[in-house]
């Protein structure tokens, strides 16, 4: 089963939105075992809108679309896939009902644009959109390049979470039943880190020219200081066995599982808690650590200390050490660690204090040191880090760093 | 001129990276007067980046690729273009020199894998990739499509740091001089929050039937509870100023600018700094203050209480307050605020505390109710929001929210 993404809007095209609706579908039809070919980014332009279906089409079962079903003048995907698909506007009863009762405590909204929102194309199914009022659209084609009987598009919203509740609740169910899905893509993820990407491909190489006489695939994606090593392909298994063998020095997860969900399970596992103390990572590191809901259970709370007088009075770092050492040093992040961890009364702390750039600079200290400090139970450890020029991908890094030692030390104890 | 991205990579199709590549380069493109006509995602498959080509060339003048050219196994973009533009590959002495100057300090990145980068193909002009070891490739077309003497291509790697400042040093300078750019696109932006898209739509509707005929066209970008409104188009100067009259209610910025930009530029004026005590924002808000260089003049620091006994012991917040009236209401918020604004320091503070949900709603105060105080030197101010359901969506909003408030009461005084 093939598909295809194409993500409608002006504001794609001059980078004022960045399409992350696109990869979080990917991923869904991925698990479904859907292959998608190809996505592609168009304007609201109906000539451009309609060749891209057109080529999509002849390489697709399934094509997406998301965006253009605003009820402003610019969002033209509705009246687009009226002509495409040779039909008219008529008023949906169904999503007239839902829109008023989605704004019954809104009546400014409920105006005559709005409701343009229940005009609906005749020949569509329309699928409920939840959480918005622009109407979920199903559509089929008859043609000689699908498997199936006819190929599918549907139109969705491009807010995402419109988008994303669209896909769960309505089309995933919708193209199980229609496409009559059953296969599921193999594929397995380890998470890597302490190797150069081209070091680890020539320590790699027999086994990958095995792996591909076995129709099996490796995949290298370097990401902020690690590596996510993929095995694409049915049956896997044992190939998986042996890869992991092959990395076990650099090995920091066996799943493709975000490093801060990880590193909770862990810490919910031990019943331990988890306060920072951030100056270069700036909150970040607090932001990554309570993302997911459940974090309450482990994550107590942080102190972004970016002035040296928060680390001073809020956290307790000596200012004798602050002048002698400067901020970025293991004898002040120690402090942070420790502080924090007293602070917050957790088990387990992380600070960090590094120069992000592009200024603060000096020889001793370029752009990009970092010093990460872990305080738990058994003790209070330093490393001190080189992470790159430039302050996101410092920033970036830095939390990734200061998640895997955790992870490590929590997974292997000490 | 015309253009068009095409990012290569498995990893874009199966949706375990999200290309936010496109959305940089577009913006960069937009700025320069260059249009891009579409942006295509493909699988490192040969057949597929070939006709992906092909379809861009009838469409554009100049085509930008990102992705696929890194040493290992399963990049293969340079050997397609090697095949596309009917060349081979040579080594190069100067990218050479450089990938060994790179690596000078790291003697296990310099093995055989990585001596592949300096081939390069012979037929391609080669721009110097400061950071990394790929080569950044351009090369010519020559072609019945284009208003150029020759289309041109060029290739640049995937890894986004890498990609910003080769677009930035060497591929728009070089477009500069190949395709004697003059023109700069016209459009302006304002920031609006307090209206709904479709109650807005309708307010401009006799505006905006005015414009399209002055060959000016207006675009609705709602996001976080704000709606960017864009006018697109030369000479758009008379139009905005009606419309910035039209629209002054609902004004929080007369320009493109991240919030945290402009609150940060009007904190800086006054000679204020300002901390955060966040609860459900989890840091997400210190992150956003301190994310661009040069905060540190007036950002000092962050208190996460997501404990509530974090709350109590660090900020302050009165222990029967949060009995009485939970976490989520104005009494704990305005302490909050005064908490961490006195812990801190600072003449400025924001607080926030609510349901982030999934989990954790009651009738009265369902999953989506955040409370967000401002405390400064002319008094605290708090309000309630109802910011959606899910969780990413609450958070983001409320972020958004706590910073318009704090934006209009400075630029607007009390």
């Amino acid at each position: 089963m093939q598909a295809e993404i194409i993500t409608i809007g002006d504001e794609l095209l001059i980078g004022q939105v960045v399409d992350t609706n696109s990869a979080w579908m990917a991923e869904r039809l991925f698990e479904e075992g859907i292959t998608l070919k190809q996505i592609t980014s168009v304007h609201d332009d109906a000539a451009h809108i309609t060749a891209a279906l057109d080529e999509a089409f002849t390489r697709a079962d399934i094509v997406l679309t998301t965006g253009g079903l605003g009820p402003t003048k610019d969002d033209i995907t509705k009246h687009v896939l009226c002509d495409y698909f040779h039909t008219r506007l008529v008023s949906s009863p169904q999503v007239e009902a839902h829109v008023r009762d989605l704004y019954s405590d809104r009546p400014d909204v409920l105006n005559r644009l709005t409701a343009t929102q229940w005009l609906v194309p005749e020949a569509c199914t329309v699928l409920t959109n939840r959480v918005g009022s622009a109407p979920i659209m199903a559509f089929t084609k008859n043609s000689q390049f699908s498997t199936l009987n006819s190929q599918l598009l549907i139109a969705m919203p491009g807010v995402p979470y419109e988008m994303k509740i669209a896909m769960d609740e309505q089309v995933l169910p919708y193209l199980t039943v229609h496409c009559a899905l059953s296969t599921v893509n193999r594929h397995r993820t380890l998470l890597l880190s302490g190797i150069a990407e081209s070091a680890l491909a020539i320590h790699l190489e027999d086994f990958e020219n095995r792996l591909s006489q076995r129709g099996l695939h490796l995949a290298y994606l370097p990401k902020d200081g690690t590596i996510r090593l993929r095995i694409d392909g049915a049956n896997c298994d044992e190939a998986l066995a042996e890869l992991k063998t092959l990395v076990k020095d650099w090995l920091v997860l066996e799943q493709d599982q975000p490093l801060e969900l990880a590193l909770g399970q862990r810490l919910r596992d031990k019943g331990w808690t988890i306060s920072t103390a951030e100056s270069c990572t700036g909150g970040k590191l607090a932001a990554l650590l309570n993302k997911h809901s459940g974090s309450s259970a482990w994550y107590w709370g942080s102190v972004v200390a970016y002035d040296n007088s928060v680390k001073q009075h809020v956290l307790g770092v000596s200012a004798d050490d602050l002048s002698c050492y400067g901020a970025v040093s293991e004898q002040v992040v120690r402090q942070m660690a420790e502080g924090v961890r007293q602070l917050c009364h957790t088990d387990c702390a992380i600070a960090t204090s590094g120069v992000a750039g592009p200024t603060g600079g000096t020889p001793d200290k370029p752009v990009g040191t970092v010093w990460i400090a872990w305080a738990t139970p058994l003790g209070t450890e330093a490393q001190c880090f080189h992470l790159g020029k430039l302050r996101e991908q410092i920033t970036d890094r830095a939390c990734t760093k200061a998640l895997i030692h955790l992870c490590q030390v929590l997974f292997r104890g000490w």
